[in-house]
């Protein structure tokens, strides 16, 4: 269940691979090549046959890109991943710039190069912006196919993952396919269109009511969806991916067609109206509809908003998914509070404590995400995974900070704690209270129809803001329903979208605190929006958030004097929801645990 | 001092004017006109001769828009204005739409219409727009020049404004036109512009360091200039409008021209590089640049951000002219308390009273904007001016919410204050708390570099919001120095800019409560955002904001159980503010009012 490809890579692919790449380079008759970190999907996590900037740089962070020309090469990452660039990639074969810097980049290549793009890999808009700054310089992009990465990485080059498509069925998803189709085939009505291109995995997975297993950490099946506004579908999947069970359960309005049908397929909307979503779709597609002279109308992805609202069913799921996974995570916190706290173990022996109490649940599919745990400077980066030279044992005095999640078919989890190893200290109960009247500010916040996450954002900060701290990252990020943990459009940050809340949207609430090179704060629950309700002598309704999450905070780390009364019963009451709901499977059951129960009661006491 | 234009209104203008109009529009073959309530210089406030929507039908509103067909009319309105173009509007005449189904209505067009604009009254975006809802209904657009409404209105159009522009002194700017033409022409280089076009005439008094009086409530000059990256620059401002001082005042480097040389002038910017801002300039400036072959940047008018960053002697400047707005606001408020609470005069007399202390202070130039007074429901209308039938008498139970603010050499002030008549109910005291409350938390807030009011704007609602209210408008906008009191681009809103805040802007906030048909609840004060300051015990420097409104709030509807410590503190220690600083001039100079001063000195004391 575990990516391997962090661990396989090293500074020395450049060395390795640059020279087979430039060959083929000049094959085609090329100065230099963009090479994005974006796949043809333009997901979150790769399959390894997609890994090309760290098959080329072995640089493999999650974000970034690269550039190679024939004398020279050049990786661009952001502030998060600086450090890791540093160690993975050969600096005398590649500049290391800051991502935001790719464009000035490029503004300086010699006039007349040619650089090849393999747009497919490119999201229109990224790619207008790179278009610019090339021809800026007086070179020209050309287009590449086949992408020369591709040819040089040759055989050696994983195959494209074929894990089967299963259903997924609809007492987790709660509204079968045909009405969704039915439902989107709407959508794509309203919005003027004849037809929708879905090129987004998660959006096939959320409309067919299918799930995959081709990405790690995201059940997704890669692949395309043509969907018409009467509800019928064409869906491009590899045939080695299709289940026997797979074509019944899609129904007969559904054909199912091998990814080399595409491009005719997408011919075949010559004249028609076609929604398509510049955000997930990548330049190949406009330019191919733009070629047969299909009518594009550019807009969101019809799936996004209701696969973020999620249904009664997909909420109670969540929540059966939430006290399975904090009966799990309280027998984590509980063996970090008695063993650990003794025998001072690394972050990976913590990091497969917390991994093997979500596997005893019997339920769990995977990590939603590579478990974070941080001791001491670690936990300050927020990014950080105990992986290689930088692990570290657990240190009386310091924090440990672990951020993980498991997926299950019925919700995706994702929770942080930061726990003290042995007392704390005044000032680690000052940060931690401080981080604490964000969460719980956030957590009670009432909020009317039409607010933004954007808006939001400042609610969590406020505590910090006005002793002189913050944080520098979004209070929240999306959830998806046995998909993504990182989904959209709905998150709570000062930037980016104005997306409003809406009921049924699963978000997490995980305001922070990194002192540099000492140790690192978060407390993360998952949430999700109510329905607009009356609250007792107000005069409109006002959304709010459910906690989903439930897990005991450390009350070591609590400095009850900072807070006020209101705040203080926020914990108490949150504590008692933990231990009567998450109590009863630590009594019996797969998860009984009588000595972390015991431990959960003590946690849970009022402060 | 005021504008009459309101009072001479009425709904006989639509059958008066509508046949005087329709024949000129014969007379330019066109079946239709667009008549948008802006003006050519995009203004809050225009001049009587601009008021070309108020004309044609009649209605008054800072916003909004008219077509006229031959045989139908229609005004679109939006929420603020509905009940006033009702009144204003003779309803056989015009149909009466909301602003936002402008498009929509356009759209309904009988294909082959020629429907005439003025292009010197769009912003191009908003032409855009009009224009593609035109044609798509198959009609088409034509420039008219000159304006029907014009031609029809004749000799009854009052003439253009000729106020007289005078210099304003640097002891007021901190600093001489020579320095910022100089920073302004590095900016228009920054910006790989050869020159600048600003249409602005906030820009022009700000650069320039002059202010003039065509415009009711802002001392503004209407004009333009051409302004160069050498920071040398042409002045257009129509000759009766030049005083003697005015040519030396400008420099040697600086022309000044009459209007009629701006067409040409524009001509004489072929091939080059020009700098103008989309948001201030009509559509005919674009039209005419792209005409004459100039290469066009469209961007912020290089001065919008410099003239919002007030320096140190602005700063300053403000100060003091809001310490003497301070005294006369508290003698208006113990004139309410004593004479008014007891005599319960109506809101015309409760706005020339607050008038007549401010004009008593020797140095008002002009209102900054027309006096709000609202008594009970009237109250509850945010935007409500005492004009006509709806002007309510003081009445025992209700509250009084007055808003106003002066225009002095030294700075412009806006404040809102709110108070009971008689003593005030426990739902009046509830409502006015949690105002206050979240008027308290944003006056209080400190925030990093780089935040926008976008992102503060729920700490003012966030009382409100949590039990159930909230209130339709922004929390603040920005205030300029002696110039317009709506300043752009800084704001505190939910919507609109991302705009940073920036050191020495100036900034309301005002949160509110309306209760509909009952009463309304606004608290205002005016406050500069500070630099960035270490917090004792912080880690990083914060904005925040120093209060630079003073005058005290009823503290007969301050429910104290509802405020933590801190807030009480702060009340506390704003009231002994506003009594150090403001009771100095009621003691002794031409504000001396020693009745005034022991009440002030009553209405501070600690809560």
């Amino acid at each position: 269940m575990r990516q391997t490809f962090d661990e396989n890579t090293d500074p020395s692919f450049g060395a390795k691979h640059l020279p087979l790449l430039r060959a083929k380079m000049v094959e085609q008759g090329l100065n230099g090549l963009l090479v994005p970190h974006e796949d043809e999907h333009q997901n979150e996590y790769l399959p390894d046959a997609n890994e090309r900037l760290a098959w080329v740089s072995g640089f493999t962070g999650s974000a970034g890109a690269g550039v190679v020309l024939m004398d020279r090469a050049a990786v661009f990452v952001d502030g998060r991943y600086t450090v890791q660039a540093k160690a993975q990639t050969d600096l005398a074969l590649f500049e290391r710039v800051e991502l935001n810097r790719l464009a000035a980049w490029l503004e300086t290549l010699s006039a007349g190069s040619v650089i090849g793009y393999d747009p497919r890999l490119h999201s229109p808009d990224a790619l207008a912006t790179l278009r610019a700054a090339v021809e800026k310089a007086g070179a020209t992009l050309k287009v590449v196919d086949p992408n020369p990465i591709d040819l040089a990485w040759g055989d050696a080059r994983p195959a494209q993952p074929q894990a089967p498509v299963v259903p997924h069925e609809d007492r987790y998803t709660g509204e079968n396919a045909a009405a969704k189709r039915a439902r989107i085939g709407r959508v794509i009505a309203a919005r003027g269109a004849d037809v929708a291109v879905l090129t987004s995995p998660s959006s096939l997975a959320w409309l067919f009511n299918i799930r995959g297993g081709d990405v790690i950490r995201t059940p997704l099946p890669l692949g395309q969806a043509v969907v018409k506004a009467d509800g019928t579908a064409k869906v491009f999947l590899d045939p080695a991916k299709v289940t026997n069970e797979l074509p019944g359960w899609l129904g007969d309005a559904v054909t199912l067609e091998a990814p080399e049908a595409l491009p005719a397929a997408l011919d075949g909307l010559s004249g028609q109206k076609v929604l398509i979503d510049p955000a997930v779709s990548s330049a190949w597609y406009f330019d191919r509809l733009e070629t047969t002279r299909a009518s594009i109308i550019r807009g969101m992805d019809p799936c996004a908003l209701p696969r973020a609202e999620k249904n009664p069913v997909e909420i109670e799921g969540s929540r059966q998914a939430h006290i399975r996974d904090g009966a799990a995570l309280t027998r984590f916190l509980h063996w970090v509070d008695t063993v650990a706290q003794k025998t001072l173990p690394d972050e990976r022996a913590v990091v497969e404590a917390l991994e093997g109490f979500r596997e005893a649940t019997g339920m769990l599919k995977d990590l939603s995400f590579d478990t974070i745990a941080g001791v001491g400077p670690n936990g300050a980066l927020p990014h950080y995974k105990p992986v290689g030279a930088k692990i570290r044992p657990m240190e009386v005095g310091s924090l440990l900070l672990v951020d993980g999640g498991g997926q299950y078919l019925d919700g995706t989890t994702d929770v942080t704690r930061t726990m003290a190893i042995g007392e704390g200290t005044a000032d680690q109960r000052r940060m931690f209270t401080l981080v604490l009247k964000g969460h719980i500010a956030m957590a009670v916040i009432r909020f009317p129809a039409g607010t933004s996450g954007r808006q939001l954002d400042a609610i969590a900060r406020q505590p910090l803001w006005n002793t002189g701290f913050d944080f520098d990252h979004g209070t929240g990020h999306g959830v998806g329903s046995y998909l993504g943990v990182h989904e959209g459009p709905q998150r709570i940050a000062g930037w980016g979208t104005d997306q409003p809340l809406l009921t049924g949207m699963i978000l997490s609430n995980e305001p922070g605190y990194y002192r540099e090179g000492e140790w690192g704060i978060r407390i993360e629950t998952l949430q999700v929006v109510t329905a607009p309700a009356q609250i007792p002598g107000g005069e409109r309704p006002m959304h709010g958030f459910e906690q989903l999450t439930l897990a005991p905070l450390d009350r070591r780390l609590i400095d009850v004097a900072l807070l006020t009364a209101d705040e203080r019963a926020y914990v108490d009451a949150y504590h008692a929801e933990v231990l009567a709901k998450v109590g009863p499977l630590l009594a019996e059951g797969v998860q009984k645990d009588e000595a972390a129960l015991e431990w959960l009661k003590a946690q849970t006491a009022p402060l």
